[in-house]
């Protein structure tokens, strides 16, 4: 079983820069969310109708994974929140070493309350590593479909909120909002859930005093 | 770099049985095709529509690949079609040796010409591993963005065809199919390129008529 035993040993690597960076987070009282999602599924959006209502009230920071290209650092930078880009080449999530590294940039000389990693646009790999977050986010956008939840069930069950976004597209596609949440529900007791039009802002209130019960405020 | 061996030998032994798969499927005269796109970008839709189209003339099965779940190889045999449900549990693709085993179940007793491989749904890690194919597909449904092509682009520079899906939605999304063609031709030279929904139908005849020029005739 020489090869479980690598996988093992790698994830072993992981969890040992991930308690790294939680220990660092915490001490700098900073509550690091992990956001989740398919490819287009809106997560960039999100974070971009976010900054928009709470940059002003939360010091924020966003890393940004992705495979190629730094066209959603530069999104984020244009509402006026610091963002550092990664670029992981043909890996299908972000570890935890390569979160660590983005945090010393990002923390750099500036006192921080919040941070946002956008994880590689991917329902499957980045849910089953660790980087140190607080918690995890899933995006789950309504042309996805509603069957998404059961059919990728690790990271809806493992996450502290689930956004269903692109809300203003209910109407043209078959998701059905209903169905998603019982689905939800079943595989996760805890879990928040939030229906929202990140182009809008239509429903993001609820979001953002969600966010804001997560900040530390000592 | 003990790490890098061990990775290369798990995608050599894969490799090898890709090999095997690709060597049944000529002997067969069978062409695979391997659907790899995002969660919800409207693979199994795409399946539907082609089973509609082309079942009556091209004998056809359906290989279905999901972490959870078998409601997409209930969906395809709805359609007459015969298919097969690999369930993956956490893993992020499907290998060649999943795919092996599904082959020797779907063709027996049954002379098929066209088989289809519905990845696991992710833009990342499906386009690294071989399963013997006759060639790669990419679905990119509209409201993903046209911006997918440049930041996933091993798939889009790998695939002998893609299919821009859910066209019947270009009209409520920023998707330019001019800037998804642009930057598709930048990294592949040769891919065909299509634009329909599955839906209605819309489009797709070109697809068919695609679709038929890579089966065999012998």
């Amino acid at each position: 079983m020489k090869r479980i035993k690598v996988l093992d040993n790698i994830l072993a690597a992981n969890d040992a820069w991930a308690e790294e960076n939680r220990k660092f987070l915490v001490q700098q009282g900073i509550t690091m969310l992990n956001i989740i999602g398919s490819p287009g599924s809106g997560k960039t959006a999100l974070l971009e109708r976010t900054a928009d209502m709470l940059k002003s009230e939360v010091p924020m920071g966003v890393i940004e994974g992705d495979l190629e290209t730094a066209k959603d650092a530069r999104r984020i930078r244009r509402k006026g929140v610091a963002a550092v880009q990664i670029n992981t080449g043909n890996a299908c999530h972000l570890d935890a070493y390569a979160v660590h590294s983005a945090l010393s940039h990002l923390c750099k000389g500036t006192k921080l309350k919040l941070i946002f990693v956008e994880n590689i646009g991917n329902l499957v790999c980045p849910a089953e590593f660790d980087i140190g977050e607080a918690a995890k986010i899933a995006v789950l956008s309504t042309p996805e479909g509603d069957d998404k939840i059961e059919k990728y069930p690790l990271i809806f069950s493992r996450c502290a909120a689930m956004v269903i976004s692109k809300s203003d597209l209910l109407s043209v596609t078959d998701f059905k909002v209903g169905r998603a949440l019982k689905n939800y529900e079943r595989i996760n007791k805890q879990g928040a859930a939030f229906v929202l039009d990140s182009l809008s802002g239509r429903g993001a209130g609820k979001w953002i005093h969600f966010l804001k019960t997560l900040v530390r405020t000592d």
